[in-house]
């Protein structure tokens, strides 16, 4: 069993040393503080013509509010922050663990630290993702594969 | 100063140790899984009259989605597990680090670990709240102080 097992296994390591994102978790992260914010007025960052997104940020957990154009794709990716993808609004589809998951307003996607993910949006979308820990390459604004 | 600071200081030592909830962090936290839930579907669980809550929980966060119908009242108390709760509907006051703030629509507090805080809806109110780490007491039902 081990051995059949073992090629799928290194196609699977493969798949993700190709997408696994770098520094996305800060050595330094800014102890917790009280802090009392809007959305309307959090800086939103158009990260490409399809793609907006806002934060607010934690010691150790991260809020970003994203806004997808239909047709807006995340391209295949991972990282080692643990994700909870909440839609607010419009449908977002993901490629995700071998499957095909189309996460509508209400519903949330639970994805665990290093799983492979590519995602588009079906229709304009809104959602709420939380990561811990909060995601150093977006808040550095390193994260060049959104930046297309 | 160090000698006037001392009063008020153990003053706030004793405040938190009185509404410090204890085991709200559990030692044996379930390995991340990928999981898809819809809000609909999810256990709406009813603490009191006034406030049901449903959870999702991963690894290191957990989302609680949270009904407080008008009047109801969060009784003073701290945790180690930070905090981020967002107002989606309604308006929640918050009595926290000296301070009264209403937390409405479309606005998020973020509550470092160990902050004593009391809130109390001024209207119906939905609320999505972010722990990290996932809160053991609701968890595990362990919660007296909400279930009165």
């Amino acid at each position: 069993m081990k051995k059949r097992s073992t090629k799928k296994q290194m196609a699977g390591l493969a798949l993700v040393k190709k997408v696994a994102l770098k520094r996305t978790v800060t050595r330094n992260r800014k102890p917790a503080v009280l802090k009392y914010l809007a959305w309307k007025n959090v800086e939103a960052e158009v990260l490409n013509p399809l793609l907006e997104r806002q934060l607010i940020v934690g010691e150790e957990v991260m809020l970003a509010r994203i806004l997808l154009r239909k047709g807006c794709i995340v391209p295949m990716h991972s990282h080692v922050n643990e994700q909870l993808s909440a839609t607010l609004e419009g449908a977002l589809k993901f490629w995700i663990d071998g499957k095909e998951i189309v996460v509508r307003a209400g519903e949330v996607l639970v994805i665990p630290p290093n799983m492979p993910h590519k995602a588009e949006a079906l229709e304009d979308t809104v959602a709420m993702d939380t990561f811990h820990p909060p995601r150093a390459d977006w808040i550095n604004k390193t994260d060049t594969y959104l930046r297309k």
